[in-house]
């Protein structure tokens, strides 16, 4: 386990935790207090940090989604549901909400002849935003609901490529997971990038207007 | 001020916290006493709740986006960096990152003809994004970053005509924080429902095969 750790980069400890909580195999006993790893164990430690650390998720839902990899008796579709749950904060509307919000959002996928399960997760986030927005006096941005959702189609149509390309049901419901939970911070990280470009395009700043950006508090 | 809180719904000690803190501006002093308040504090205390619950905003990152839309000189442009900033976490690489990550990013904006700031947000997020995709195997991850570029293009122009439709700096300035802090959860709610409608479509599940994907625990 020594070297498993050290091939690894997690610490002993950590990795009896991971077994103790099921989200990692046995090795084989090679003597009582012996047992002997593989690479199998090396990318599944891989795969529990990126879920846990990039991914942001609690260890309990880690190990979800991993019981779902392994379980060969899933069908993909609902390996996709089991991750998205786990990334997936419970959302409540927020107070106040008439119900405005779900409306918006049915009416967006009706126009664009998409038609979910009542449980999909995003549905209620989505609606929550769309309140929110609407509750804020932001009518505008709840306007442009369509345009994320043609773009929203465009992410789901790349990930389901990168699913098809891959052989045999295990790698594909990895891919499902990995690209479900750290699709989402790529997809943040890229908006970033594109706000950016399209507001410089858009509105210029005046070049002698402040000595530089780094003057305004980051408070991360 | 208790007209206040029931108007807004929110508690009269966190008002009182939001005013300590710079968030919420004093109402006009009628007596030693008392102090009036108006609509604008309506509004504003719906802003901080919405930016704090739904956008999941701590207090002092909702602070410096509130000081950005009060702000009346600073360029627009900056004002989406500020609230950029408070949306995102710092992001480290992982471990054992060889740098392929930020040059497939660059890469990626390149073949679309963008330029961005090397301060931008974004571009570390999505680096660590692919990183961990090459370290876990999944190049078939990495390789579908142009679709989700052209995806967040979308996002971002969308972001840009909500901004432009609106008069004035000050609201503008308030659709560039409301727009940055909760966009990010409508892509990712709409990415879910685009997920499914797409797996659906490509991956039925077969009808027998379990008698529901309520099954499934659902960790939060």
């Amino acid at each position: 386990m020594g070297q498993l750790s050290s091939e690894s980069g997690v610490a002993v400890p950590t990795i009896k935790y991971y077994q103790r909580e099921g989200l990692l195999h046995a090795g084989v006993l090679t003597s009582p207090t012996q047992a002997s790893y593989d690479d199998s164990h090396v990318e599944r430690l891989k795969l529990i940090r990126a879920l846990i650390d990039i991914g942001a998720l609690p260890v309990a839902s880690a190990k979800n989604v991993i019981a779902a990899i392994d379980d060969p008796d899933l069908p993909l579709t609902w390996t996709f549901g089991v991750a998205q749950h786990a990334i997936t904060q419970t959302v409540s509307p927020p107070a106040g909400s008439d119900g405005s919000g779900m409306v918006a959002v049915h009416s967006a996928l009706d126009a664009a002849g998409i038609r979910v399960n009542d449980e999909n997760p995003g549905l209620a986030i989505a609606a929550g935003v769309l309140d929110s927005y609407r509750q804020l006096g932001h009518d505008e941005l709840a306007e442009i609901v369509g345009e994320y959702l043609r773009a929203a189609l465009i992410v789901a149509e790349a990930d389901l490529d990168a699913v098809a390309s891959r052989a045999g049901r295990g790698g594909m419901a990895q891919t499902v997971v990995v690209g479900t939970v750290l699709g989402d911070a790529l997809s943040a990280g890229l908006r970033r990038i594109a706000q950016e470009h399209v507001s410089n395009v858009r509105f210029p700043a005046p070049t002698d207007a402040r000595p530089s950006p780094r003057f305004h508090p980051d408070s991360n």
